[in-house]
């Protein structure tokens, strides 16, 4: 189904949508202001929450803590993973704006990507993404790849829980698709949506590790034009390799469908399956226990994590630490005898 | 092939094979008894590495350094994995003996299963290995469990470089089939092969997220006695999913080999394509560059756990991580709040 180009309906612009530069404020005007989905104030929010000034982590905590502790209905966590060029952006444009056609709201959550070598292209798609951002029903946040685990970070997990906060029926998290991200996304979300290329189908390795079995739903995308023959031909090619793939969620059989993210067609058929699947799963208790061992995990590694920060802002150990590795790196020290050191060091 | 039933061949027993209950020996003892191949010897050098008493570890790395620093030529690390149950340890025996009337060595590392809920049945497995384990050319030796990363110790990279030592043809590392031990092999051997159940083709889901994909090899085992032809379906099957993935090293096509442990066949098989994927391999520099690429990540690896190891070593500091842990668990505690309580314990 076609729900028309996305670029004319730039008119919809959400009135709240305006330039702010004010101080800090005060927990009551962030949590109001994410209560109301203000597009504004949310950013404001995941800004906050991103800093590292002392003042600013206090309140951002306590915006936190409220979040937690005021019980919201629970809101459908979305993955959208796949490799760079198969066109996400544009895909969760038209999503966002199908959903926004059904009265639903979408928020936006996508894995900044200045740390990557595709800098140009996905600026552009940051770009396509900050216009459709002042629409009122769908809300788009780049989050910042540093102090990441895998391409998610701890902000990633902090924007989540504000915009569940705010009520969006949707929250997407997206990623660039290079490195671990797509796994790590996976671990993150209710549902995974893996968008792959017309012709992907010769070269399922070429995918990448892991990655076709953290999907929930798998996605032809640029079914239009001149790949349209061949979109349908690797559509079936994945039909027939996911008969294999049994899924976690019993009775749940993974669907390949056909989409085209410029022209807006096939986001009927993928909002049917999201709802399927998130009625299958809810009903089982799949999501919560999904959610708890997600929870439990995602702490274990941040912990790991914070504690190796921790270690290495002593720039001694840091120091030792990068000779360490540069030695592996160039194979003049054993990892036994790297590992070694790094134990006198420790003490 | 079939070499004949391996319990026959018990009779050829190494006459070095002895019980030995001496103390502390020398740097030098060591050393000789390992190039030797001496299994009483290569056992106590293993059991003196796995040793956490400060006067063992001072001989053990000496053990250690005096390896790193002797160049030997490189062996064939190899990797079994597979689910529990489809005959890991029968098939590893009728390897170990099919190498060995090639007029070839093998050693088996295999992780302990003494941790795990199959206790008893891999007992049994253990004893059939003891008795293979007298065979001069195959050396067995189980590796504890503890100190684990995924299932692969740091006594199990030092149990392999013992092995190279030695001058073993064939290093073969054998999983249990749980939790994520078959991808942490894979990520430290040249060629990983992946058994699997007659009949296991229809639900690749239940063989573990990921495992496929790490596969150089894939056997399917039992094909023998009723399950003969479901194992040939099974082949089939595997063949059909397997031309979807395309493998890193190039011209490389995962081959699917039937075979039957019991019955020590399919085996020249085997070793036809392990000898192919050697040559392949080791000509394109693909050995080289994929050893200095997981000696980083071990160390990585390694050093995060020794980090939080030596974290968790303070009582106060293990009270307080289990204290959040259980709370996670029991939903009382939500993650990020978890990792704000880490972050203060840290200071």
């Amino acid at each position: 189904m076609s729900i028309g180009n996305p670029l004319i309906r730039l008119k919809n612009i959400n009135p709240k949508y305006q330039v702010s530069q004010k101080p800090l404020k005060d927990v009551a005007y962030y949590l109001s202001g994410i209560a109301e989905k203000n597009h504004v104030i949310l950013g404001e929010t995941i800004t906050l929450m991103e800093s590292t000034s002392p003042s600013k982590v206090v309140v951002a905590r306590k915006i936190l803590n409220s979040i937690i502790e005021t019980p919201r209905p629970e809101r459908l966590r979305i993955g959208v993973t796949g490799p760079p060029g198969v066109g996400k952006s544009t895909w969760l444009n038209a999503f966002g704006y199908f959903v926004s056609s059904q009265g639903k709201s979408t928020a936006i959550l996508a894995i900044d990507p200045s740390s990557t070598n595709s800098k140009g292209s996905i600026l552009g798609d940051k770009t396509r993404m900050d216009i459709i951002g002042r629409h009122s029903d769908v809300f788009i946040r780049p989050s910042p790849s540093g102090s990441v685990l895998g391409g998610i970070s701890r902000n990633t997990m902090e924007s989540l829980l504000v915009c569940e906060y705010a009520g969006f029926d949707y929250i997407c998290i997206e990623t660039v698709g290079v490195g671990q991200s797509e796994i790590a996304v996976a671990e993150q979300v209710d549902i995974n949506i893996l968008i792959l290329q017309p012709g992907s189908g010769d070269d399922i390795q070429g995918i990448k590790r892991g990655i076709m079995e953290t999907a929930d739903i798998i996605v032809v995308n640029k079914a239009d034009g001149a790949l349209t023959g061949l979109a349908d031909q690797t559509r079936y090619q994945f039909q027939s390799i996911i008969k294999y793939l049994h899924h976690q969620l019993p009775h749940w059989e993974i669907p390949v469908i056909l989409t085209s993210g410029l022209q807006s067609k096939g986001f009927t058929e993928i909002m049917e399956q999201i709802n399927k699947f998130s009625i299958l799963s809810s009903a089982s208790g799949y999501i919560s226990e999904k959610r708890k061992d997600q929870g439990l995990k995602w702490f274990e590694q941040q912990g790991l994590l914070a504690l190796q920060h921790h270690f290495l802002n002593n720039p001694k150990n840091k120091t030792k630490y990068l000779e360490i590795t540069d030695k592996i790196k160039d194979g003049t020290l054993h990892p036994i005898q790297a590992i070694d050191l790094y134990l006198d060091l420790l003490g």
